[in-house]
């Protein structure tokens, strides 16, 4: 049950780095780097029967996580998260949907896995301060994670991003300072301080080891499907970090004998007003290109240029995936529908994905009867400032 | 592993009621019906031997829950709740603190667990259409689960509650008026609908089955104390139905000889604006009065008259424990304290009982080295509008 990591290597020129001392991107490509297990190693402890026995948390998959001493984690009391069937919506739509429901994650977000794992292993690599720009759900994350594990957190936010996300990381104690300007502003800024203090870099997919947190959305959902997966998984893409973790996932599960070697077409769904890896993936590109005047409601998606862009092509590509925009009209309309129709109260990016997997069925990507499986990032309650109509008032009684 | 439920019964009359019917509150005493098992039933399969086995949910104690079919259970995927470590404030106050953390149920608080068993018992026994009065995170967790069970629900909110509980309510789909008055304004109308439509009254313990949902709060802690019990539970007390539920759950464990005679002291904390139990425990009264004037930051603690004090004020005294109130600079204070200490972004309530444990340790009521469970009921994230100090900017970096 210990981990079978071996080191780091650069997915772009296969340069390898030791594991066991801190470490930001690829020195000569600039690349996030990625963990090497020794799966054989992992395959022999890891198996359906002992995994039955152990705790139902993200934490179950030791011989796949990063952490060199289990004890070592820093948690909030993460549970795995369910796999919740949408039986109304599938009847409708004819196809065999469910919902991998991030929201009951501690801060109310899927960016609690990176942060529970990349944390975990910043503490054991011995860092004691760490730096990030954020828009969204990560710095509430890392800023809960950083106060659990006693390390202190500096997080630059954009004047204008959502103040639900830095009231969170106020709260949790972090030193938040806020930037006229965006997201690549603030990422500035971090840089520039990180090289002066030496703290550690922990935006995303500066550091290896937030792509093995979010990869436990994979080791659960395999598992939770029977040791099988679905005909397609449905991802809103920003980063892209979970869906190269999920990817990731499958593939050492495969390699593991775990799983066959079918897998998911993996999709990744944008805002038709920030789709760099979509415009990429319409042209046959293998990277994305910086979007400019980036805009949606779902600010999870609003990404103009991810690092692990080509990752994420590359895996949609040989999946035989899609990556399809979405309107903001129809996303916060299908935010909604799962709503009212499921009773799972989802952010504006879980109504994205099912828009998005509505489209590709209309294009035949998805076919009637496949099991779609949509991930929602986060809780609806952390867009508490999305349109709806307003209620009708109701007379009072005589007391 | 089926419901050991008997019938109902009238806590103050004794009078019993067939559970296999639709029912609100006594005929007689107009009091909450309670539900009654067959304790030596339950305990011959309930056993800590084959409790090992099962789901890691609230589902699990299936002998002690009122669903005559488990298989008809309502379900946003709820897990059980961890118990957090408070390792830097235990250390700081001389108490082993720990907080179970309620926040991580679907909907984002503890009433997902009345709102489960609630109306799962409402399906199972033909409600199609149900009404409700809130202030707060019920509304929301009975609209989302009332969606999912594809009940009607009617919801009355007052104008001045929190905007987020009306936006749940709304996005799943409820019925949701507004009413210019208080929640007893609403709990008006509530009841004269109900009177005219025959629709189900799902107001706080006005049926029997939201309190048999708060009570697994109390199964779920006694087995992860390894079916022992803390010295003192402290509970932010509203309308009181987690306390009752966890007082219930700890005498049934008791009765099947899995836990110990020793029960915790149960500790009811409210705010000094709407204090009618503390009002009420220090006068040795055995029933509240209405609070004028009610009023606190901490609204699910805003109730001024609970349907079920007496069964709080029993709890009380029967265990030692005390009623406190706290005021609302302190609670925040505390809000603050957890969420930076120890990185679990609680509620406003959260902070109000690790308020109310420190002002019992300076009474004497909890001892030093006493272990206090706090119970968190809900996620920082439903209080987006506290107070809290803007960041600072930083300047911008030459791009």
């Amino acid at each position: 049950m210990t981990s079978a990591m071996i080191d780091l290597y650069c997915p772009k020129c296969g340069a390898r780095y030791s594991a066991d001392e801190r470490r930001q991107l690829c020195t000569f490509e600039g690349a996030p780097l990625l963990v090497d297990y020794d799966l054989a190693k992992a395959a022999k402890t890891m198996t359906k029967a002992s995994l039955a026995g152990r705790e139902p948390s993200m934490w179950r998959y030791s011989e796949l996580s990063p952490l060199r001493d289990p004890a070592a984690r820093v948690s909030l009391g993460e549970m795995m998260t369910p796999i919740i069937d949408l039986p109304r919506l599938s009847q409708k739509y004819g196809i065999a949907l469910s919902l991998k429901d991030e929201a009951l994650l501690p801060t109310g977000s899927f960016k609690a896995r990176g942060a529970a794992v990349g944390v975990s292993r910043a503490k054991e690599l011995g860092v004691t301060e760490l730096a990030m720009p954020t828009n969204g759900n990560a710095g509430g994350a890392w800023g809960a994670y950083a106060a659990r594990a006693g390390i202190r957190a500096h997080v630059i936010i954009p004047q204008g991003a959502p103040a639900v996300n830095r009231l969170e990381a106020v709260m949790t104690g972090a030193d938040v300072r806020l930037i006229d300007g965006l997201i690549s502003d603030a990422g500035r800024v971090v840089a520039k301080e990180v090289a002066e203090h030496g703290w550690y870099d922990a935006s995303t997919l500066k550091e290896p080891y937030r792509i093995e947190g979010k990869k436990t959305i994979g080791l659960e959902l395999a598992e939770q499907f029977g040791w099988d997966v679905p005909d397609a998984i449905v991802y809103p893409t920003g980063g892209g970090v979970g869906l190269i973790g999920i990817d990731k996932a499958l593939r050492e599960l495969y390699a593991m004998g775990l799983i066959g070697p079918r897998m998911p077409k993996m999709i990744a769904v944008q805002a038709s007003g920030c789709a760099p890896i979509v415009k990429a993936f319409d042209e046959g590109a293998k990277e994305s290109v910086m979007w400019q005047n980036a805009h949606s409601v779902a600010f999870g998606v609003n990404v103009p240029k991810a690092l692990g862009d080509f990752l994420v092509l590359e895996s949609i590509a040989r999946t035989g995936g899609a990556a399809v925009a979405v309107e903001d009209d129809e996303l916060l309309e299908r935010q909604r529908e799962i709503s009212a129709a499921e009773g799972v109260f989802v952010c504006p990016e879980g109504g994205a994905v099912l828009a998005g997997a509505l489209a590709l069925l209309r294009r035949g990507v998805i076919q009637p009867g496949d099991r779609v499986l949509l991930i929602n990032t986060a809780t609806g309650l952390k867009y508490p400032d999305i349109p709806y109509a307003t209620p009708p008032f109701v007379e009072r009684q005589g007391a």
